[in-house]
């Protein structure tokens, strides 16, 4: 692989020099490197890009690593990335994703997952986003994420977007059998002109079944980002949803977190908050002796954290 | 007027064989007496069925009904009122409204309303909706309702409607100037095979702006209840939303508040819930004496109230 993949692999995932675990590195839409172990396998696609990975029922505590990093413009990589999470296993999945640019073609990644998450199954899945290079070839991003929790199987994602992605456009969509619940940690941060819309569209069709699906998200610079979201309970049920904006210079944010209650034992609630950071918490940290522009970074590293 | 009239206007305004104040009252589409004040004036418009209504600068304390009732079926009653509302006027207005059918036709009261408040006005509008009578056709209210508040203006929407309306739409939009506010309280209760959809739309264009909109429902029955909002914050200001409904028997509520801060100095903030009663709150009433209907029907009362 390239320097610059290495370089955003560092960044997006947990390489150093090497990957503890089964793993697959996707450099400018070719595979540079591929490992499966006993209980992971992973494999290409036959009929159009990407990869199936099936993880056996029962295994415990590995990791699985799928970084995508595309290193130059004019490369848009597209790659159907399917998941198959056998009953009970219990795993950890990171798939970060970097894309850089230093000329002024566009470098785009289009990554769609689909989760198949069989009884009682629990996955850890992690996303780091990140642009890089001084090209001005717009730097884009755009996953869609498909899960599908059986039964008790529970799926946790954290995603991050650090910085320099021009667009991104992030779709999830969820379905859920009974008692299984999906829980999400985003939190993206935008700057320039940038433009992040975030789209989650959730389905409680089990008993008991649960999502909890938070945002948070800073808009800095010029930026603009678009957060919807819709949880849909159709059966006995809990979901919650929040989405948390700070702006900051000339920022710019739009919620639309919607709630969907087709069953008398649905329970949905959330909540949306978009504002500057206070005045009195620049203050209070001034008066420990930091910067205003210091200030402001603590608060925001600490509100994405 | 007749019987079915005398009726709905005690059950939707302050009726009681008079009204103390300016007022219309509108009958299947016609005027059934009308009074107008030194400081209030009631005019039919020229182009279209409806009114002017002009209350002159400073005028304080006084009130006007404008109630609107619709005695049987097969009569689709469309309305354009006007309401002018002099600078620093500090008023009342009532417009309630009953639909009554004893046959098998529609009965429908559209009524659209504009506000024109000027600097510093205030108006209270209360409305209060109810269907009555033992026919089938149905029984539909759909309220338009634009606000136009120029700086340091301010009206206060308290509207309710009670039980029996088959159908509504109800469409409320707004733009507020420098320090003007809207506040909204709005309660629906639907039963049977009733729907009702509120669609709110305010732009807080002026510096210091400030709106607050709280809706509170009740679905029973195969009811089914849709609400929209979107706040758009283009200046410094701030903007509150609210939904919180009460599922019973078989009763559905979907929630899409949206907000949009295209202003840095926006802080705009929406909250939903969608859920049953929970069920320590009955047996904490049922512990007092009170029937599992009866403890419902007190909490319900209490949320609405």
């Amino acid at each position: 692989m390239n320097k610059i993949t290495e370089t955003l692999l560092r960044i997006v995932s947990e390489y150093d020099g090497d990957f503890k675990g089964a793993f697959n590195i996707r450099e400018d839409g070719l595979c540079a490197g591929r490992q499966s172990t006993d209980n992971i396998k992973i494999e290409s696609k036959k009929d159009k890009p990407g990869l199936e990975i099936h993880i056996k029922p029962g295994t415990k505590g590995e990791k699985v690593f799928i970084p995508a990093c595309v290193t130059r413009g004019n490369i848009d990589d597209l790659v159907y990335n399917d998941f198959f999470v056998g009953e009970g296993a219990d795993v950890t999945i990171i798939a970060g994703c970097g894309v850089h640019s230093d000329d002024e073609e566009e470098a785009r990644h289009n990554g769609i997952h689909r989760f198949f998450l069989e009884k009682g199954a629990h996955v850890l899945y992690t996303e780091k986003h990140v642009g890089t290079g001084a090209g001005t070839g717009a730097k884009r991003i755009d996953p869609v994420t498909e899960v599908n929790l059986a039964e008790d199987a529970s799926l946790e994602m954290d995603t991050v977007q650090i910085r320099g992605v021009d667009s991104t456009v992030r779709k999830t969509t969820g379905t859920l059998a009974a008692r299984a619940k999906l829980v999400v940690r985003e939190r993206i941060m935008t700057d320039g002109y940038e433009t992040a819309q975030t789209d989650f569209d959730v389905t409680l069709a089990g008993e008991d079944s649960g999502a909890d699906l938070v945002s948070r998200s800073v808009a800095r610079g010029h930026s603009h980002q678009i957060f919807n979201s819709c949880i849909r309970g159709e059966n006995r049920c809990t979901g919650h949803s929040e989405c948390d904006a700070i702006l900051a210079d000339e920022g710019t944010v739009s919620a639309a977190p919607a709630l969907e209650a087709s069953h008398v034992d649905a329970e949905l609630i959330h909540e949306a908050a978009i504002g500057k950071i206070a005045g009195e918490q620049i203050l209070k940290l001034r008066t420990l002796g930091l910067t205003e522009e210091e200030a402001e970074e603590r608060i925001i590293s600490g509100f994405l954290k």
